[in-house]
């Protein structure tokens, strides 16, 4: 890596807010000097930090020998005004875009090559155009299993990496079921049964509230790597972001991506989760591949050959691992949506009389196989140990104590203190008869109309589930939005489409 | 497409350059109240201009109501200060982000879903992820000659279309050769002729410089399409930058997130230049294929399969089209760089004593095909014809009209007059010998390394060419370079390779 230094100079803060990208103002006078074009990636050091930034020019907003930082960057990596920084020269690893055209040419990587892919993408060297080429890799070409162990391990090894003695565990779901908030469940059921359970997790791609988005309604979810550890060592688990930890860091990057798309690669899926497990120190791993026909997941054939890879991986890295493949015919629990999804969540958690027994019992029948995978206990014993549990209240009192743990307001919050959004609109049957399909592609589609994931309050309560019997001008479901407008568009959307079927 | 109103503003303009992307910065106020976050792309509205900015955030630098403009927007789009504009949301067509998502899947397009794409593209509401996407899909998935055909018509029915009656010619190299600039000698001579030759450029993505570079050397190249109309009135010709015009303008926003991967998908390529012919107005065209094993289009079989493509996608797109697969086994006259590119031009327009015979032949050869081409003669008496037009001076006179024409500062400049870069290092023969290989892609990374082509003095010049007897200590080739630094890196990324092989 060749890093030139260019000159010295002091920060000055500017009120603006880009979003992701990270931008660092230079006078033009500088950039003439030394060669520096809108857009140039420029490497920023500051006591023993190291940052690389996108530069923009000015020629009044900073002098020369000043540089501006965008409030995003100022904050993030707490650089104050009026501090002495230098500034230098970057350049890609040109290792790394050859790599990289070798990829897109079709060729085989070999570790040093997708070590130096994620090495670039972790430390910002990557511009979003080549993140967006690597990613794109993932969707035309199937990589073997072998190359998909060297990913994750190289996604995991160019950040940073966590250990816990002992039996680490871990929980995860591979999506696009709507509801099935299991892992707010399972995380404080198997901590309360002294299972090592540090959970993270990263942002929605394609469901409208994953488990970052709930666990956020009633606590912190960012902490650093002390903080976490903590964490773990104090309440055995952690309810965290990864992204805030830099664990497995090209992930998010490759995430942010693929984002607008809507999509993700199956076999990149499996890199993605598995490098964040070996490096936050996870040693037993259970994955939940939910199956069916508008799941992400949609057929037998598709989950085996996932499972076939997920064991690879993970063995690979150093795990016991266990995939269950689980019926996805219909969203699990009742509310769709961060706060709505949550308030299923307390009702498990606290035995209310609302509570969905589908949810419920999923939570209890996956704790039961990390029950197993650790060797604490097998079949129904496994399976009592866990409802136990929940039925006793240890598992809500883990979680209260977890609540506060994590900065939460409201340890004692009982389902009704939820706050659901300001509009509501409910959905009624045009005639009676059966419920016979849900489709769960198009409740995900609706409630991102109604403004999830970035409105938490947004989402779907559903009033039928399969086998349902209906009359007419039966309430079916219930949209809650903080804006009309995306109702009407949520409406408008559904037009000519057929959420449930009912015959 | 939705596009609601959201509110009125004043302009406010920003000292701030920030290179390709389009920003608009917004108060933290109206943003929180119309749910806008950062880089969210929002509508601008300003008299009957209609653009597609990102949106940045901050709370000091415009105050409520009124919408900040970076540099790169005011003057690109002539908005003042203290102008009224309005404010809408946006989102892409629906369509063509499904029709990108067909194509990711490895399906086929249909013209209205590849037309949704370039719209999309050309009208700024696609990031740069999703052209990236775009992009990538031309590099894994092997287009039919007709989706070719569709992906032209469709990039060039997405922008401006010109027409100009009767014969309209076009030379077009596929490059990869260094030096080679026939094109700045052609255009002059044919239009001296009285064919209409209307010449457009993009920016050089894999050479060292393109035509547009070395043009820029003697005169402006960003006109308008009154301007360059009136051109090829009053000039029988143009030699201008496309993008300006907005010919075809999804290509380069293609050719932006190709230039960081150093790589174009052949098959994107035919499509890329015969959508701009198409728009230009082409119906005649001339494509000079370059082959050999150092060049872009390494064998007979690729360059046969380019050919048939560009004659398919060119018929269907109504024009004439004689494709002319060269010799390319070492690079034609002996300057390389964008300054000594146009100093071996000037010296053949001016017939000088020290001009490179390979580029008069090639240039004269090419130009006879054109003639051959519009009907105007055959065989030897085509080739006679334009020898003659350079011998007696007419090219030249042409050129020195097309130098006015475009604003150039010196119409009467010999080779002499050209600035060349600052230092210099001249390469010797460390034994004797003949020059048996010229390696090309190492001469153009070099040249790169030396500052081309953004420093449009960096270059090589090569003493020695093929069958060249050497001497040792003999100069084989000098090095220019306005920075010791890029001479020193440039010899560096030389080591242990073989630009020349003598023996």
């Amino acid at each position: 890596m060749s890093e030139t230094n260019i000159f010295h100079a002091k920060t000055k803060l500017i009120d603006i807010q880009d979003g992701e990208e990270l931008i660092v103002l230079i006078n033009e006078q500088n950039a003439w000097e030394h060669g520096i074009s809108p857009l140039d990636k420029v490497v920023l050091r500051y006591k023993d930090q190291e940052l690389v930034l996108n530069a923009n020019l000015t020629n009044k907003l900073v002098k020369p020998n000043e540089i501006g930082l965008y409030k995003d960057v100022s904050q993030k990596y707490k650089i104050p005004g009026d501090a002495t920084v230098s500034v230098h020269f970057t350049q890609t690893n040109g290792k790394a875009i050859e790599a990289l055209k070798k990829a897109i040419n079709g060729k085989k990587l070999n570790y040093k090559e997708t070590y130096s892919i994620m090495k670039d993408i972790a430390d910002n060297r990557f511009t979003d155009t080549l993140i967006t080429y690597y990613s794109a890799v993932g969707f035309f070409k199937k990589a073997s299993d072998h190359e998909l162990y060297e990913m994750a391990k190289a996604m995991a090894e160019t950040g940073e990496m966590l250990h816990f003695d002992g039996v680490v565990a871990d929980k995860h779901c591979m999506g696009g079921v709507p509801g099935n908030e299991t892992t707010m469940i399972m995380i404080p059921l198997l901590a309360s049964l002294g299972i090592k359970m540090p959970k993270t997790f990263s942002k929605a791609i394609t469901s409208p509230a994953a488990t970052g988005e709930c666990v956020n309604v009633l606590m912190d979810i960012s902490f650093s790597k002390k903080e976490i550890e903590n964490l773990v060592k104090t309440q055995n688990s952690c309810l965290v972001r990864g992204g805030g930890l830099s664990l497995a860091p090209a992930d998010e990057k490759l995430i942010k991506v693929a984002y607008p798309l809507s999509m993700q690669s199956y076999s990149r899926t499996v890199v993605s989760i598995m490098a964040k497990k070996y490096a936050m120190g996870i040693n037993h791993s259970l994955i939940d591949i939910p199956m069916g026909p508008t799941a992400k997941v949609p057929d037998m054939k598709t989950a085996k050959r996932l499972k076939k890879k997920y064991e690879y991986v993970g063995k690979k890295l150093g795990m016991k691992v266990h995939v269950e493949i689980t019926d996805a015919m219909q969203p699990i629990g009742a509310g769709i949506g961060a706060t709505l999804q949550v308030r299923e969540v307390l009702r498990v958690l606290q035995q209310h009389e609302l509570r969905p027994m589908d949810l419920q019992n999923k939570a209890v029948f996956l704790a039961s196989k990390i029950i197993e995978l650790v060797g604490m206990a097998k079949g129904k014993k496994a399976y009592e140990m866990a409802y136990q549990q929940l039925k006793s209240g240890k598992a809500w009192k883990k979680m209260q104590e977890i609540i506060k743990a994590q900065r939460g307001k409201n340890p004692n919050i009982k389902s009704e203190d939820l706050k659901l959004a300001k509009f509501k609109k409910e959905v009624k049957a045009e005639k009676a008869g059966t419920v016979k399909v849900i489709d769960m592609k198009l409740i995900n589609l609706t409630t991102r109309a109604l403004g999830a994931p970035i409105d938490d309050q947004g989402g779907l309560y559903l009033c039928k589930k399969l086998g349902d019997k209906v009359k007419k001008n039966d309430i079916i479901y219930v949209m809650y939005a903080n804006q009309e407008s995306k109702i009407d568009m949520a409406l408008e959307n559904l037009k000519g489409k057929k959420m449930y079927e009912i015959k």
